[in-house]
């Protein structure tokens, strides 16, 4: 990745490439790409936060519903590929956390998304700030100018 | 279909086959059979049982888990295709339900699939008899075998 | 919709929001809205420029994979609703089209996104600008700023 | 499992349910279940028969389309569980492999199937025996009365 990533220490995951994520043209439909944004979000709550969703949801009553999201495709990712999902936070707000989500294939970047979630209450569907607790854990993966 | 379909009369609906439908090797990838066989169930609970699903799962509180599905595959569908939906019911017990699912482009069979759901308290998980307002309207699509 | 839309004459389609597109919040899961942002493009394609995909794909070998898409999330969509999808062209360029996509249930906006394709050969994969008769066909879905 | 399996030796993967698993009754809705036995039988094909999909399709150019697939469903899965996924051979054909696929958390079986695929050139599509060096492979996984 080189230069490309300035962040203090990026969340990790991997996905292999399967044939269900491919379309006609043999290469990973652009839609199964945000599950795999999805899926990181997910992964980095459950082992980074220390929330997986489930106890989050029923224990706490609250989520994460998206804001927005947005995503630039470099290049295209084949059957086989195993591909390196990172997750930073771009802005760590009061109540909403701004993800920069990338794919990489090797040192090739495949694409790039910024993926914002805002903390809800599941009784009142309102905005809350994200507990102290959380917003801890979340510190370790906010860039230099997100804080 | 000729002397294919025995029912009096199958509830119909049509499926335009999408470029997100299709696999690598540029035909419908079976999985998304499954998605459409499950449509045209919601659909016809919807449309001939008066049974939308957000109601009957909300008002009721019943709903119809998948008990068992199998599916035989005979010849690939492809982008561009409107595959015609047919189900039938092949048996109608007391708190489940058989249906006769099949899948065609113009008279060419494409899949054919048993998929049976029975019905359930919401509150309860536990298996319920289908009222009798509902087993009345069902009855239009149970064969002569099946009743 | 009133003063949202200053488009001269948007493309409209429909989807119902089923069971299948929604997540245990019991509202759209957003990598749905992609899938019917894909499938709203794709329906653009064939109605409106009168180019079937497959007919692009394996007539005219080109296709226009996805260069970059974004969405803002405003509102929930549930089970039932009938989501109103409508494109129009924010800029047509000389090889590529930026969408604006709206999704709305009556007279409520749920999400509006900005989706960029590009054209490519299918056996070079280089970019190459869209021919005269498509382009033609294009120009009544853009808006006064976008040519 | 118990006495549940009495294959030699299944092929064993792993699922975390995940939200974008789940339907709005919060459990696994039954389509997924079908993209994870295309995805055990395409891990079985990389790691246990060392044929990877993408070389299998560009090298040999052969594949092996579904022929039929059937499902029992016994119990609900959840957000967050571990799904264990089991595959054996119930019988190897000519050109074809019956495979006995079954999903379960810890002692709890969630579902079993029947999952047939049938070998065919992708030039032909003709139906073609199994290679002999493939088959090698394949019989460690074939259960006694499978062969």
């Amino acid at each position: 990745m080189g230069g490309l990533w300035q962040m203090p220490k990026p969340f990790t995951t991997q996905r292999l490439i399967r044939f269900s994520h491919c379309d006609p043209a043999g290469i990973v439909f652009f839609v199964n790409f945000f599950e795999m944004i999805s899926g990181i979000v997910e992964d980095w709550f459950r082992e980074a936060v220390h929330q997986p969703f489930q106890e989050m949801h029923l224990g706490r009553r609250v989520g994460f519903p998206i804001v927005s999201t947005g995503c630039e495709f470099f290049r295209p990712c084949h059957l086989g590929d195993t591909l390196v999902l990172e997750l930073a936070i771009a802005r760590l707000g009061r109540a909403s956390i701004e993800f920069d989500i990338r794919g990489r294939v090797g040192g090739d970047e495949k694409f790039r998304a910024r993926h914002k979630v805002a903390m809800v209450s599941l009784d009142t569907f309102k905005s809350m700030p994200i507990p102290d607790d959380m917003r801890a854990r979340m510190l370790a993966y906010v860039g230099a100018e997100g804080r």
